[in-house]
């Protein structure tokens, strides 16, 4: 197999003139990461080059979108890195893809000319698709964002590690459409997804509430209970809005406040039956399509209804804000995190450790993807990589 | 029938006291034109009171919306009119809607406080529905804009009384989503619709370029080149685009210079096949739903290709925007209306003549009603009421 070849290549090249402690994850080509996933391994990295740091992953988070972009459907696509272990000029390394766009790491390493970082500082990828499954990286100082807080802060390696997809993802929804003040509502579907937690809790914060929407269950009540705990102000399933009834509610609710934003992540019935709620003038923003349906609206809530709808993705953001309101985001959510006001989601770290050979940890890893491929995780992934032995 | 009473009412009530003159379509029910349209005669207005205008009917238009508007299915209301000849306080005449939307007027009489009018000015309308079938209405003088031009200036009467939905929804969808500038590109399906004809001329008239599309038809080069005889640039059918090859043909056509707005009127396919030929960060904008079939579209357009969806809908623009900004709109439409560069639809002028009585009015409209919904009119009905004698 060609991953086989290449991560023996790989070894063979570095243990000859070098010692190799650091690992990666990496695919040569697309396709599922449970097929040609490869765990490699490295030497350590010289020293930065000018305007780049070292870094070091503490913990790398594993997002659907990632899946995606290894498979190479996603419209993010990552660079080939032809020679892991240095940003100097190519060798005669076969490149790869090394995988992972969200991690928490630390500055190992600080190159000439770069300001505002320091050893040990905590940082987060400003850049997509850096490669952080791995142990160490280079990169450009630009690419990466100090936090401002760190563990002895409060704020968990879990906290930074989930922080630059979704949190950011949530807040600018609530932010970069309308101009919404205390006291005002706010829809979602999919309000269980990561992202729709966070909804919750960032409105929460923000003293705005929200109308959540979720799919009927057995155990509703617990269930709306449990969003309620996280600042949910009401919650109903996708059929109660079949109950024409339910109208005259929700406008008790909202006090015939009008409904001027809609967060969607499913697409289908579930967004149709959603925006029919909405006031006039209002936003539909989509961040996702768990249904795979297309999102399917009648014309005349546009003519009529002033119905404006968007996507938001936040690698678009990133790359159309300055660093500074990046920065401010980054420190507003480590801040809220550190205070235990934004949960980190529910997680399981798995380490890939250092005494595990590179053919066992590809092995280990290919069977996680899997087991992730047939729903037998059920919360969010964070990589460990160790330094190998 | 509740009409027929009506108009024998009104009858009965002018002609004991004053000799009834004018004539106005008007319905007291929702319902099909072609069964709730009533003709009923009224005498002339008294004089204007303060702050309004008695304008007099030169020609009025029939547009899809006045039908959607009588059967009760329109956003948009007419207010009940208990007295139709005086703005004073209520009679004891049953209350009616006066049916009709779009129309071109001249000036009357002038009440006290009003100026910018004078005797004999064109008008249009505008406020909504406020009852162009008839022969003269008193209206505030600020329901009305005073076209800067007239028939003495090359302005002729269809051109008046078509200009204050279609033209300016044209113009106007050109010009409030995407800042387009000479030898940009705009795309727009139902592209031989009255909206779509105005688009591809003042798209020409703006220097901009017209990717029009059409459904395929046995005389399909014939009818392509009367489309660009009017200023199209491109004409291609929906099947054209199930082709992929066509896609390069269109980055051939546009110099791969982005296409950032699409307009349309169809919805389903006509519209999901129009959306994906357009670049990163483009607007669809919805004026109609031909198709009655729903904006069905990716979720992934949103998200990565940054598309924005909006409706337009004149009557929102109009109560939107200032007086100065109308005027000026007006102006520009009247202007190159006036110089032939932006044709009258065509039309045929139906008079309803002052020797037939309000009975055989009301059969004759209910015909015109009834032969409309059953596809027999091709062209723009505009209604000429004369004076009854």
């Amino acid at each position: 197999m060609l991953t086989r070849t290449l991560t023996s290549s790989f070894r063979r090249q570095f243990s000859s003139s070098s010692i190799a402690y650091n690992r990666a994850l990496v695919y040569s080509r697309n396709g599922s990461p449970s097929e040609v996933l490869s765990a490699i391994t490295y030497p350590d990295l010289p020293p930065p080059p000018p305007n780049t740091v070292n870094i070091r992953f503490i913990l790398s988070a594993i997002n659907p979108a990632d899946i995606n972009t290894i498979e190479g459907v996603y419209p993010s696509k990552p660079t080939l890195t032809s020679n892991i272990n240095s940003t100097g000029p190519g060798s005669d390394e076969q490149p790869v893809f090394v995988a992972g766009n969200e991690g928490l790491a630390q500055i190992d390493q600080i190159g000439d000319g770069v300001e505002g970082f320091k050893q040990n500082d905590w940082v987060v990828m400003d850049k997509s698709q850096v490669g952080t499954w791995s142990t160490c990286r280079n990169v450009s100082a630009k690419d990466v964002i100090r936090l401002p807080l760190k563990d002895s802060d409060g704020l968990t390696a879990p906290h930074g590690a989930t922080m630059t997809v979704n949190p950011t993802t949530a807040f600018n929804m609530l932010r970069e459409f309308v101009d919404l003040k205390e006291g005002d509502w706010v829809v979602q579907n999919g309000a269980n997804s990561a992202v729709g937690k966070l909804v919750i809790q960032i409105a929460k914060l923000r003293g705005l509430n929200t109308l959540n929407l979720v799919r009927a269950r057995d155990n509703f009540a617990e269930f709306a209970k449990s969003l309620e705990d996280l600042g949910a102000t009401k919650v109903l399933t996708y059929d109660d809005l079949k109950d024409k009834a339910v109208r005259g509610k929700i406008q008790e609710w909202t006090s015939g406040k009008p409904l001027l934003l809609a967060l969607n992540c499913i697409g289908g019935d579930a967004t149709t039956s959603m925006v029919k709620l909405l006031s006039n003038g209002a936003h539909l923003v989509s961040y996702g399509a768990m249904s795979k349906q297309p999102i399917s609206l009648p014309t005349s809530l546009f003519i009529f209804k002033d119905l404006m709808t968007h996507g938001f993705w936040q690698t678009r953001w990133s790359k159309t804000h300055s660093r500074e309101e990046k920065e401010e985001l980054i420190g507003k959510l480590a801040g809220w995190m550190s205070r235990g006001q934004l949960q980190a989601p529910e997680h399981e770290i798995i380490t890939l450790g250092k005494n595990e050979t590179d053919e066992e940890v590809s092995q280990r890893v290919r069977g996680i993807f899997s087991d992730m491929a047939e729903g037998k995780y059920k919360k969010k992934v964070l990589l460990k990589l160790e330094d190998k032995a």
